[in-house]
């Protein structure tokens, strides 16, 4: 419209190489002061934004191949933004200038025989090949650690990113690696389907992204992960192209796509799948309710998880969680229930499952829990802020402070318990290394008939100037309580590098002795992210 | 009821050592030879039963070590019944008096420690193990080929046979893998529980041949594989135990109960796993459609499968397969649809399939195309046939006909074409080699948003004295088409040794390379289940 700001586009913004996200969505230097003048033992000033030519990167240590040379890029803004994902511990590190090894080459192939090109090459020269998508990675797994490797190559995929075929009858579409989200759904809409795989990280990350780290998605029940949704796969390894057939279902083997999903590049670079699609949802109806006792709230949940309800977002809140995403502020839990079809209306599907939540003592209806038909508050609260909050966490690390987030998945005898033992225990922690209390608040993202995926926020004042170690000891206490708790290291934020003492320890042993001797057989060299799963 | 003759139970029946199920539910001689009758070209008089002393069972070629020895057993009766699976071509070959290799021991373990134990003693002496639940392999599963080995142990589980431990919170138990499917319910009952796995073998497999075999279950859509309903595995392999974590989900690397679902004990032993349950359901109803076009009949299937609705029961018959369940007799295909529920009642669901169904053409009702609102008869039928068709198949076996199904699964745009061309192609290669017209039928067993599983029965004279070859030539002409259509080589009866060729130009070159590494790594002498999924 005449006289509006006409809005960035993707084409026009530019990516933080730091942080998460666009650079221009980050808060500026007042906001992040007001943030953190809300947690007390913070900076007085926000920490400066950090700039690649502070960081004084060296010249590459290799040479890419005349034959590939027009994929790389040597210079150091793109090699500084591929060094390292969007954990907190990555942005704290920028910020005090200590980012992880920046790698020599950024590559971008455009076809998989590129793909095979560089491995083939690297392979050659003992370069370590860091498959990269849309770099949202929050642990560790896009950064190269040690110093094994003559050289370091980030392989880029984002010059792959077309879908390439689309089968309407039976809603499945062939899609390059490199695609991420926004553009994915943009190009499956012109046909009226809809991968509706919505993480977090949605308008950053790529299907290959998924795909390698099993991501959790848009359903909070049945369909959680990526993985439901893969009819097949193309995986360039160094012993050749893996291409599975695209099938409904097979009973042959163990299935070869599930290897390569949770693979994290050690195993190969993905570079296309057939994925089933949905026709886009036209019914949708949303609810929230308020639980004065967080136990009764979860009793409630699960009885929908068991139930045949199937809701799309079934999301509990505990109350500090509701409070900081404004869906309550008087001490309650809120629970957000949401539905969706193609085919039919969902009303009465989240009519039955508001009673099974009131029938739990859950209370319909706005913060205060005066019973009102209009929850779109509570929803909406909530959606805005998921978004936002990246880009928060990185103003309060500016401010010295730790925003940071972690999930799991038990089974639900262990829930009460896991809980209750990660928010005191690091909680403690913080109190301890910081002498300031911190916030660890909890929301169940993903639900099950046998148990639950809770999503932790820690708020914490930090140890200024020494952000990253502080981290690291919460990280470590957090993890010990998960093994404790027999609770996953990760539901959907896949292992990387920060996660491997607490996968090492989770694994079968004699899993981890078949999964280096798949590694050892598809990557002999060892150049695939190394580091990742397996040493 | 005074007068009435007790019914047999398991307790006091015998197993049929050379076909399906128990000994005393075959068909007599009189009922072979009018079965015989219906098809030109079969023998006159049936073939004798086989007898196990007509065998000339040798001596072992090895002794069992004396700690493990009470758990041996040696005698010919137990060897010959554990040479081989259920197949058409299992009975067929014991007929004609030349079953597979006989193992030289059956050992029955009855724990975690005897199976170790006993993998221990058979890789020091370089045994072949075959892991050996209830028997029902269709592909040559439980049979050893070749002479690599010095001797042949059978390991039967069966005495492994307990549900050890319910969590009714969470809906799961943990069950030992030696569980046949009646004993496995019957012990869940009291608990108001049930893993609802109903493949047609319920009655003579085991959960531990589930899980190595990816079997298929009860449900026609969403969870139609027993991979779904696994929370963790324990597994033996000669490397150690492999013991998952209790998950709901996770996504902390490529799923370790994944590589061991579908290995065929050619990675290790299941011992036991915990397995999701469910309460049973309260709410059923069902009802049937008939349609003059089977290509409309898919359209309407392949709709109902892309909705919501999830039907438990989704069976398409075609018109062949109908009338031969008694479904239909006038030429209609046959859509039964079941759905169940233990919350709420069903009959909106079933109304809103039956009405998409209807129109794509389907006729509700009778054979006749009647409208009538009870349908239970071609349900009836239908499941009664089903589970009498393997004794069938036997009867029919000794009267030199070939009476055999085997099944896949493909994206729906390969449907069509797929089920014409098994049908054209094997029915003129039984033609050409036997002189007489072959029946070839097919139904759909499971259905997906993506795809379908097609089930094809084969009914054909054969060729006397030469089954076989006979049928193994049809199967080479089947697993070609296949391999054309890329439709899997099976959907949910597993790789055994009858699908390895099929198989082996299914599966990608370098998942192969990979799978090959694990089972060195985990299986360094190569003793458990040689020739399965791997050389």
């Amino acid at each position: 419209m005449p006289g509006t700001t006409p809005q960035p586009t993707s084409a026009t913004r530019t990516r933080s190489w730091w942080g998460w996200g666009w650079a221009d969505a980050h808060p500026d230097d007042a906001e992040c002061a007001a943030m953190g003048a809300l947690i007390p033992g913070t900076l007085a000033h926000p920490l400066p934004v950090p700039r690649v030519r502070d960081l004084g990167v060296g010249r590459p240590a290799v040479e890419p191949p005349a034959s590939l040379a027009h994929l790389v890029a040597t210079g150091p803004e793109e090699r500084a933004a591929h060094a390292m994902g969007k954990a907190y511990r990555d942005v704290a590190r920028a910020l005090r200038g200590r980012p992880g090894r920046i790698p020599d080459l950024v590559a971008r192939p455009t076809d998989e025989r590129e793909v095979a090109d560089m491995l083939d090459w690297a392979g050659e020269r003992e370069v370590a090949v860091v498959p990269y998508g849309g770099g949202s990675s929050v642990s560790g797994g896009v950064e190269y650690r040690g110093d094994a490797h003559r050289a370091v190559l980030s392989l880029d995929m984002t010059a792959m990113d077309r879908v390439l075929e689309v089968d309407a009858v039976g809603r499945a579409a062939r899609i390059q690696a490199g695609t991420l989200g926004p553009s994915l759904e943009d190009q499956l809409r012109p046909h009226g389907l809809t991968l509706r795989h919505f993480p977090q990280s949605f308008e950053f990350s790529t299907l290959g992204g998924w795909l390698a780290t099993r991501a959790g998605g848009h359903y909070a029940t049945g369909r959680t992960h990526i993985d439901d949704f893969v009819q097949s796969l193309r995986v360039v390894t160094p012993a050749g192209t893996s291409a599975s057939w695209r099938l409904p279902a097979s009973g042959a083997g163990p299935s070869p796509d599930r290897l390569f999903l949770g693979s994290e590049g050690a195993l190969g670079i993905i570079t296309e799948a057939w994925v089933r699609l949905q026709a886009r949802p036209t019914h949708k109806a949303s609810a929230s309710l308020a639980f004065t006792d967080f136990h009764a709230a979860l009793a409630a949940v699960r009885a929908i998880a068991q139930s045949d309800l199937a809701p799309a977002n079934c999301r509990l809140l505990d109350a500090g969680e509701a409070a900081l995403s404004g869906a309550s502020h008087d001490g309650s839990a809120v629970l957000v229930l949401g539905f969706e079809s193609a085919d039919a209306p969902v009303t009465a599907r989240l009519g039955q499952a508001v009673e099974l939540a009131r029938s739990h003592g859950g209370r319909r209806g706005d913060v205060d829990g005066a019973e009102t038909a209009d929850t779109d508050a509570a929803v909406g609260a909530w959606r805005s802020a998921f978004l936002r909050m990246p880009y928060l966490r990185d103003g309060l690390a500016r401010m010295g402070a730790v925003a940071e987030t972690f999930e799991t998945a038990a089974t639900w005898d262990r829930i009460p318990g896991l809980i209750e033992a990660v928010r005191t225990e690091v909680g403690q922690a913080a109190l301890k290394a910081s002498g300031h209390p911190a916030t660890v608040n909890c929301r169940l993202t993903h639900v099950y008939p046998d148990g639950a995926a809770p999503y932790f926020t820690v708020l914490a004042a930090g140890r200024p100037g020494d952000e990253v170690a502080f981290w690291d000891d919460l990280k470590a206490v957090a993890s010990d309580v998960l093994h404790r708790h027999r609770a996953t290291i990760t539901h959907h934020h896949a292992v990387g590098r920060d996660h491997r003492p607490g996968y090492d320890r989770q694994r079968p042993d004699p899993f981890a002795l078949a999964l280096r001797a798949a590694k050892g057989a598809l990557d002999p060299r060892g150049i695939l992210n190394p580091g990742v799963l397996v040493d």
